[in-house]
C-alpha cells in the first residue's frame, strides 16, 4: 500500500535551548515510520545536527510533502509563511505551552504523530494577508502575513489618522493609536487585545479593528476579504506598518498601504478530534470560569 | 425594448399616519412608468385604496417581480420574511428618518425610484436564519429571521445557562442574561447594543453575542453559516426565544433551539451609488465625530 | 484583659444540606473563646439548634457586637442588610468556593477566627444604596440595596427608557435593556456582566452602567454618591426595579426611582493581610491567565 | 462695594493665527469692567502685545487673583499645571470647538465673561497627579500631571509588563500596549479611547486602564487616590512615560513609576448653570443619537 506521506521536513526554533535532541528524536521516529527525513537548512546549521540531508526552504518546498515545525506559534507563523506558495501542509510540536496552531505536546508527539503520518489527521486551510506599501505610486515594500497588517502611530504622535476604503468604496477615516487588519488566525491574536471578536478559521473575512480609537462611535467590523484594503496615512508623525513581525517604520502622509487575499493558503494537520472551540477555551479560558 | 421590471407590488406601513395618499403618490408614478401596479391585500384594505388589484402576499410573490416598500426597517423586516421563498427584489422607501435597509426618502423618491424601476440599480442578497424549538425531538416552534434569534432569560431568573453546539461540535457553555445569534444585516440590530462587532452583508457567517456574559473572558465570535447551531437549555426558569421579533415563552431545561442558513435569501436594490459604508456611518456615526 | 468581642452572632444558610453540623462547630470554637453566643432565630429554627439562645434579627443587632454568618455572599448581602442600622461588625465563612465578601473557608476557619475575636483583623466599611419608587409623588416601594438598584426592561418589550437625573443636574437619557446603579460592593457583580468598571470599597461614588445600550457612544460613569440619582421611565411597557433581590413590576411611566447613599454602612471584618485586589485576582483571575 | 477680582491674567495659544486682535479686545474688555490686567510674559513676547503689564508664570500666580487663558484645552492643561500651586481660578475662552474645560465662545466671551468677573460663576477643583520615575532609588524624572500618567511599550517591543502596586499592596501584573492612571479630567482623554469609564469631577480616585490588554479577564478599576500606586516595568524593551505631554523614554526593567495625588489642585471657573454632563453630552454625543 502507498505511503501517504513520503518525504517529511523537520523545523526547529533553533535558539530554544535542548532543542537538538527533541529534534532527533522527532527525526528517528519518523524515519523508523518509514519516511524519508529532511532537516531545514539553517535548523541543521544551527543544532549541528548531520544525520539528514539539509535543505534550504525553497528546497523543502518543493520536494517534502509534510513539514514538521517544532516551536511555539511564533515559530511556525514564520515558517508557514515560507512554504505558503508550495502548499506543504504542517504540523506544530510545542515544547511548551500549547499554541492556537502548535497543538502537540513533545510529551504525546508519538501518539499524535503516527496517525497523522498515516494519514488520519483534521486538515484545515488558513487565509493569508498580502500586504503592500505605495509611495507615490511606487511599492516601497512587501509581505505576507498569517496574522495581521498593523499601521501603529509613531512613538512621539499622539494618534494615526487613516483612510480606509474597501475596493472603490470609502469604509472612515480613523483616528487612533492604530489600526489593525486581521485574518481569522489573527483573530486571537493581537487584535483581540485590541478588542475585536473572534473569526472562525473557515470566515471569508479580514477583521478591522481600531487600537484605542479617538471615537466613542467606534466598532470593529468583518469585511469581505475579496476586496482589496486600502490604509491611507493622513496624519500622525513617523507611523510604522507590520505584516506579522516584518515592519517598516517612518511612513509618510499619503502613503498606501493595501491589503489583498493571498492566493496562497497555509495548510494545517491536527490529530483527530481537533476542535477549533476547544482550543478557545484552553487558550483564552474563554466563557470558562468565573460567575 | 423590453422593460426591466412589469409588474410592482406597493406595500406601506398602513398604521402610519398619513400613508394613504403617499402610497397613491407612488403607485400614479409607478404605473406613469408604464409598469402594472398591485397593491398588498392588507394594505389595501387599511387605507381604502381601491383603484388597484390587491394581492395576498402569496400573489404578490409568486406574480410581481420587484416590491416596493413603503415604511421603516421593521415593515421591510417583517415583509422581507414573506417574500424569501419568492426572491421577488424589494425597495425600500422611509418617511421617516433613513433606515439600514429603507433608504430611499419620501422627498426623493422620484428621483431614485426611476431609475431603479429602469433596471439601474445596486443589488445585494442578504442571509436569513432558520430557526426552530425542539422538545423530547419535537419541533415546537419555528420561523424564520432576516436580524437574529435572541434566547433571553425569564424575567425572575438571574441569568440564562446554554450549550452551544456548531454542527457536531461543541463551542461553549454560556451563562448571561441572553444569547444572540445575528445574520450580518443583525449585526447593527440587538447584536450591536450587546457589544457584537458589525458584519458585511457578504460574510458567509453568523454572529454568537452574550448579553451581559457572566464570565469575564467572553468574546463574541463569527461562526461559519454553513453549519446548524444548537443553543440548549441548561439552566435558568422561563427562559424565552426571539426570531425577529417573533416569539416563544416559557422554554424549559433540556429545550433546543436550532439555528440554520435558510435555503432562501432576500434581495435588496438600492439606488446606484449606494454604500453599504456609507449607510453605517450615517446610522450610527461610525467613526464619524469626536476626537 | 477586657476581650474584644463578647456576643457573637451566629447566622447560617439555613437550607444549605449538611449545614447544622458545621453550625454547631463553629458555635462550640467561639464558646470555647470565652465568648457568649446566639443564633439568629431563623436559623435555629430552621436548623433544630436549641442549644443557644435564638435571637430575632433586630435583637442580634442590639446586642451582639459581632455576627459570623455562614454561607455565600448571597447570604451575607441579605443579612449585611438587616445588620446595617446597627453597624453590627460581619463575618463570612462560606462552605463552597470562596466568595467576593465571605472569605474564609470552611476547612480553616479556625486558625482565621481566632485572631478576629482577639481583636486582630482587617476592617473596612460598605457604603449601602437607598432606593425608593415614587408614583404621582407617592413613595410607593423603598429598599437597601448594598449591590445595586436596577431598572430592566419588560419581557416584551425592546428596551426601557429612563431620563437621570444627578441632584437638580439632567444626566442623559438612556435606552437599553436596563440601567444599573451600583456601589463599589456592586461593582463585581451584575455591573461587570454590563461592561462596569471595577470600583475599589472605598470609592465615594456609584456606578451608572447602562445594560446593552441602544447607543454606540455609550460608557459606563462613576457618579459622586452625595446627590440624589434619579431614573424616570420614560418609555417601555412593563418595566421593573430590583434593589438587590427585591423587586416591583410593572413600573409605570412617570414613575420615578430614586437612588441616595443610606446613613449606615455594612462593616466587614477580615482576616488580617486580607487583600481586595487578591480577591479581584482569585474570583475573576482579573489580569491573570494567558497572553 | 469691594470688586470680586482685581487683577486678572490672560494667556494665550500665542502660535495661533489671529491671537493677538482678539487677546486685545479681551483685555479691553476686562479694563473696561474696572480690573487690572496683565499679560503672561510669553503670550506678550510672542504676539507683540505691549500695552500691558507682562508677567512671568511665576508673579502672575503671585499677584493675579484670575487667569483668562484664550486657546484649546490643551493650552489650558499646560498653564493650569503652572497656576496649580498658586491656586489662581482659570477661565477658558474657545477659538474653536469648546472643550471640556475652555467652554467660552469667542463669540459669547463678553456675556460669558461679565457675570465671572462680578463673582457669579460655578467653581470646580481639578486633583492633580504628581508622577515620578526611580532608577535604583535615585528620582530620575518627576512631572504634574491634569490628565494622565501613561507607561507605553516601546516601538520596537510587543508589550510592556507592568506590576502594579497601590500603597504596599500588590494589585496585578499588566501586559499591554500601555498602562493609563488618569485622574477624573483624564478620563474623557486618552483613557477613554482605551475603554475606561467616565469619572465625575469630584470622584477622590484614579483610573487604572490598560491599552490593548494581553489577557482576557482584563477589566478596569477606579483606585482610591489616597495611596501610592506604583508601576514597575517587568518586561519590554525601551517603555517610555507621559507625564500629560512630558515624556521620558528608554526606561529600564526596574524603573518605578510613582503617582501620587498632588497637594494642589486647579481650580476652574464656569459659565453660571454650567453642568459636567452637559459637557459630555456636547462633546462625546454621550448617549445622544441613533437607537
Amino acid at each position: 500500500m502507498a505511503k501517504h506521506f513520503q518525504h517529511v521536513a523537520i523545523v526547529g526554533k533553533h535558539q530554544a535551548p535542548g532543542i537538538r535532541p527533541i529534534l532527533e528524536e522527532i527525526a528517528e521516529f519518523v524515519t523508523r515510520q518509514g519516511l524519508d527525513v529532511s532537516l531545514q537548512h539553517e535548523t541543521a546549521l544551527n543544532t549541528g545536527i548531520t544525520s539528514y540531508d539539509a535543505l534550504s526552504n525553497e528546497q523543502l518546498g518543493e520536494r517534502c510533502d509534510l513539514a514538521i515545525v517544532v516551536g511555539g506559534d511564533g515559530t511556525m507563523l514564520g515558517f508557514a509563511r515560507e512554504m505558503a506558495r508550495h502548499g506543504t501542509p504542517l504540523v506544530g510540536i510545542n515544547q511548551g505551552r500549547l499554541g492556537f496552531i502548535t497543538d502537540i505536546s513533545m510529551e504525546k508527539f508519538r501518539e499524535a504523530l503516527a496517525p497523522i503520518l498515516a494519514g488520519d489527521y483534521e486538515k484545515e486551510h488558513r487565509t493569508m494577508l498580502e500586504g503592500a506599501v505605495w509611495r507615490d505610486e511606487q511599492n516601497i515594500f512587501e509581505g505576507l502575513a498569517l496574522n495581521d497588517v498593523v499601521v501603529s502611530r509613531g512613538a512621539t504622535a499622539s494618534m494615526v489618522e487613516l483612510r480606509i476604503d474597501v475596493g472603490e468604496e470609502f469604509v472612515a477615516n480613523l483616528r487612533a493609536d492604530g489600526v489593525i487588519v486581521a485574518s481569522p488566525t489573527g483573530s486571537t491574536a493581537y487584535s483581540l487585545s485590541a478588542g475585536g471578536p473572534i473569526l472562525h478559521p473557515s470566515i471569508a473575512g479580514w477583521l478591522l479593528v481600531p487600537i484605542a480609537s479617538h471615537t466613542l462611535s467606534n466598532r470593529p467590523i468583518v469585511l469581505p476579504d475579496t476586496g482589496v484594503v486600502t490604509m491611507e496615512i493622513v496624519a500622525g508623525r513617523d507611523a510604522s506598518v507590520n505584516f506579522d513581525m516584518q515592519s517598516l517604520a517612518s511612513l509618510l502622509h499619503g502613503d498606501r498601504i493595501t491589503v489583498r487575499r493571498s492566493a496562497h493558503k497555509v495548510c494545517f494537520l491536527h490529530p483527530k478530534g481537533w476542535s477549533y472551540y476547544a482550543t478557545l477555551r484552553r487558550k483564552l479560558r474563554w466563557y470558562e470560569g468565573v460567575s
